[in-house]
């Protein structure tokens, strides 16, 4: 058995002692594992006591409903064991005072006789005390008479009503009528998907196979009445809802309210997509479902499992759940709009490159450098596949050689100026692209196309600020420095040689060819560094001696870039 | 693989659909896994837009911290895989406006590329966007570089006061300063007592021997950084602890907040132990503790463990943190007081029996009865074992040896009159009878002695009223009904028998032992019955032909009270 706990015997009180140091409004009492409200009045300004409780193990029941507006106080006894007497008592004569105290009872033998008696000697106390069950497992319907089921999820309901109605300061006879009330309509029905632990039994509660799940169990780690293959969650929800409403029978008119309850170990996933389905076929089958809450609300330790609950609703009843509550554990009123709340995306107005415009002068020069870089790096397929096989994961060449292709897929429209170039390249790069490479190169692409934003024809000093931009996004998103064998190597080098150019009072063109032999080298270096970044670093050494792929194909369309304007200025100069 | 869930690749979709269906005020984008509030105004109204996401299985994370006061918008991937670029732009246009937006994006490579992008494509669509890195993984101090850690459960506190800093109007440059500032301060570790399994792998995502746990781990079900042994909560909370402080080194005067963060399965309980060790440790430690919350609030989908969080507070963050959100998952404030509200209980003033009243004549007549009734039931002891072995679990015999024992041993204060003795008989026999008959004779006994409050001497009337009630309350708090084979139905059958006697004008002698001769003929019959109550109904058929011990019971001490009453009243005649 693994579990945070010390020893097991310590646990609930440890536990009642780590609830109470984090919740102010909460107090423990020295010597009982009882959880009161710490606010209360004098006994005689007192409003009626609501309390309830049980075995532990149901968290964040019952301590976590304690709080103005639900619970006064909460026992609780050892894991799935009924708290003794005195504890009840303690509770009822620590937390009541003469407007008396409603003790709420889920149904299980040893906790209707230890409220019950508790109830008594309070009252011999002078502590007017009602006590009342909540019985509301409709697995059990075939099988014991109604008043015989156990009370399970659904008590939870019971507490808030009650706690709502003793709050508005009503009599005892009310609040225990209105709680009765909702208890005698409250329908609740779970599965498990497996099993559970008590600390200090330190074994599961039962044996299940790896596809079979229980139908209809409590909330004490045992089996249900019916043991089913795993079906899918939809199919599930669709039995027990029947089942659920069967039982029910008609309730008229009235709106109804859903209760998801998680048995511990159902991550939230699980449970919204019963709920979204619990939903769905009860207003299929014509329910209106005005309140609605999905949790963990009464656990079984860490069970895997859930429980549905169905509350017929009428004024006074939603009024009831609604009022606030400073409970830690009380989700709040629960209300549900009619249907879900569906909005369309906004889309980019980017990706509509309007089709229309005709190629101009800029357009076919900057088509030939695209193409040129599509050359590039389809030729370089199998040789970037190489390097990426050796020190990655291998699917760069391809990755290169797709974006290649989606270069050559550009429409005429996206060439008019350097800014929608780049925006065209971006997106189609970024959904062709698999892997880091299409966000580093979109990135990069749409911060240079934003640094050239309205510019139809840069100059030199423009080009080498979008140059700039670029680079630094990487690095910017990906988190690289120089050294780390990434694609951020060849792109620094470059930017570095490209302004060593510049300062030298270079062209353009020359700093571009300075900057891609800057890239071809720093490519090369990258042979003799350690991955540090990204899926590579778990390489470690093994790396070492084969340049970083990502590197080398900058430094591959880099120097078919500088090749395009080397022939294109050499063609300017012999016109 | 066992989940609540229809095709595992819906999963994420279908989580979202159930969310939404239950959250009124959130909306959900109908083409891209994007939650958002559905209060936004107009755009050019909205204030800075805080969006964050990343791979699902995380829940409540990130779509529950959706709402006024917390994020503007949460992006769900695929369980733990980063969403799409599309996804993170549609969720940057739909909810934000001209004020910008921040995004929050946890450092992992997926997360950063993805997110930034987006941001890049959002800023070129003219919407200001900042990105900033949560890495408050201190359990990779001594493996990467501060600025690699893994972003995990420190993310919500910064979430939340990004979020609260956007809804006070501030500038998305201070929105994403005060962010950065609490991302860079916030320090989190975590443990893992097993895995977790990822829908579509329907495997769990590492294997760990039976008494292994995994120190250091993220919340993606990978391992640890280091395996160790099971230790104690209180051993392991210690060792995070430690490992927190020593990498936060010191924070001056400042007080800090604790983020007591479930992994998943992890039951309340569990977490609630490691509270309270981490509070009690932190304070041993000199820190001032002022804010702490202990939930499920950035998990791995159903892993078992739990990662504690420290942040540093100042007034600003303070405020920030206490500002109202209506985000579903937010826990409020959590403020906390300085020490835990220990409260004593109130005893009842019936344990303390005055030992002072010296015997009358009253109580001499009560001890010669009780005496008997204990004679009578030392007597039954292997008579009542053993037809409880045949039909029970076999221990009336010894309870009820017990019982007499403790009646023997009551004080001679005891019985200055009825009512004294019944509540000094029910307090001692519910403490010595083990199983249900403590509690049932307790509280006959209370109700008995309620009756009989402030008389000394009852006259037949009183007595015929008090053992009325005392019948009543059993069949009250167990649910008995005659035929249940339980020993209501001694109890009952001896009630109408007095009733009749009484009704034929008998004296409370004569209808005494009416009573006495039905009990024993009920219990008797009870021999023909099937257990339809407590743990001797799983029986069944197998009680057939055997009476039930506790019955029979009843009926021994009311023959044994019937023959003092003769004795006595032979007595009184020949007097």
């Amino acid at each position: 058995m693994k579990k945070l706990i010390n020893d097991p015997r310590a646990a609930v009180r440890e536990m009642l002692e780590g609830l109470a140091d984090v919740s102010p409004h909460l107090a423990l009492l020295a010597d009982e594992n009882v959880i009161l409200r710490g606010d209360l009045p004098e006994p005689a300004d007192r409003k009626v006591a609501v309390i309830s409780g049980g075995g532990s193990g149901h968290e964040p029941a019952h301590a976590g409903y304690v709080g103005e507006g639900m619970l006064t106080a909460a026992v609780a006894g050892d894991v799935f064991t009924s708290p003794s007497v005195d504890a009840v008592l303690a509770a009822i004569l620590a937390s009541a005072g003469p407007a008396g105290a409603l003790l709420i009872i889920k149904n299980y033998t040893g906790d209707r006789l230890n409220f019950s008696l508790a109830a008594e000697l309070a009252r011999k106390e002078g502590i007017p005390t009602e006590t009342m069950i909540v019985a509301d497992d409709v697995a059990l319907r075939d099988i014991v008479a109604r008043d015989r089921r156990r009370g399970i999820a659904g008590t939870v309901l019971v507490h808030k009503i009650a706690g709502a109605a003793a709050e508005k300061g009503l009599p005892l006879a009310d609040v225990a009528r209105l709680a009765r009330s909702a208890a005698s309509e409250v329908a609740t029905m779970g599965i498990g998907l497996g099993a559970c632990t008590v600390p200090t039994a330190g074994k599961p509660s039962f044996e299940l196979g790896e596809n079979e799940i229980e139908f209809g169990l409590g909330i004490h780690g045992e089996k249900g009445v019916r043991r089913s293959h795993i079906q899918s969650a939809d199919k599930i929800v669709d039995q027990i809802v029947d089942t659920l409403l069967t039982d029910m029978g008609p309730f008229g008119t009235r709106s109804v309210a859903l209760f998801v309850n998680g048995l511990g170990a159902t991550p939230p996933m699980e449970l919204s997509i019963v709920a979204r389905q619990a939903l769905s076929v009860l207003r299929a089958r014509g329910c209106r479902v005005a309140k609605a809450w999905v949790g963990n609300f009464m656990t079984a330790l860490e069970m895997p499992g859930c429980s549905l609950s169905l509350l017929p609703l009428d004024e006074e009843r939603i009024s009831l759940l609604d009022a606030p509550s400073r409970a830690a554990a009380w989700p709040g009123p629960g209300d549900i709009a009619e249907r879900r709340n569906n909005v369309m995306s906004a889309h980019p107005a980017a990706d509509a490159t309007p089709e229309t415009s005709a190629p101009g002068p800029v357009s076919t020069q900057l088509k030939t450098v695209v193409d040129a870089v599509a050359d590039a790096l389809e030729q370089a397929e199998s040789h970037l596949t190489e390097l990426d096989s050796l020190a990655g994961d291998g699917d760069l060449g391809a990755s290169m050689e797709r974006g290649a292709q989606a270069l050559r897929a550009l429409p005429s429209s996206a060439f008019s100026t350097p800014e929608t170039l780049f925006v065209a390249m971006a997106n189609t790069l970024r959904r062709t692209i698999a892997g880091s490479s299409g966000p580093f190169y979109a990135t990069a692409l749409v911060r240079a196309a934003r640094r050239l934003s309205g510019i139809s024809m840069p100059d030199t000093a423009q080009w080498g600020a979008a140059f700039a931009d670029a680079v630094h996004s990487v690095s910017e998103i990906g988190g690289a420095k120089p050294g780390d064998r990434t694609m951020f190597d060849a792109l620094s080098a470059a930017l570095d040689g490209w302004r060593q150019a510049q300062e030298a009072g270079e062209t353009g063109e020359r700093s571009w060819q300075h900057a891609a032999a800057s890239a071809r080298e720093a490519a090369k270096a990258t042979a003799n560094m350690k991955p540090r970044l990204g899926r590579a670093s778990y390489l470690g050494d093994r790396a070492v001696g084969t340049p970083d792929g990502g590197a080398v194909a900058v430094a591959i369309w880099m120097e078919a870039i500088a090749e395009v304007l080397r022939a294109s200025a050499i063609q300017r100069a012999s016109a």
